[in-house]
């Protein structure tokens, strides 16, 4: 069975985003000045081949832990979307 | 009244994407063979000040269309989560 298992990595709320901060300065550029505040992260869909979705998150967050975030600077939220076919 | 709006921008299912193919090979020489595709894209996290939930939408896609997401290579999706205290 294949699960498609979505990732979000977001920078840990302590820290500073600049990525963030420069769109936050684009967007009053551009005129839109009612966005308090901008953070931005990773979105990643893993197609994750698994007999059960309790497998397929544990895959995924192993994939998460090993390679997709740094822990130091990053925290990251697991959600299983659908199933799809086998 | 603040919200806050997720918006998640991925590549367009046509197009390659590079980054999700290297991430790929890397969960591969980790030894994660069960994941059979990978897809990297953008994760926002706005917090717009609005009257309801549809301005707070509307400014959302506006901001997007203009600075986040290029409709050449990218689709997007947004979302409403949550309410916090105005």
């Amino acid at each position: 069975m294949i699960y498609t298992v979505q990732v979000k990595v977001m920078p840990l709320k302590d820290l500073l985003d600049p990525q963030g901060k420069a769109v936050m300065g684009g967007l009053k550029n551009l005129g839109i000045t009612n966005v308090a505040d901008v953070r931005i992260g990773k979105h990643i869909d893993l197609q994750v081949e698994a007999a059960t979705k309790e497998e397929a998150v544990a895959i995924a967050e192993e994939a998460t832990k090993k390679l997709l975030a740094n822990a130091v600077m990053e925290y990251f939220e697991i959600e299983v979307k659908e199933r799809l076919t086998s």
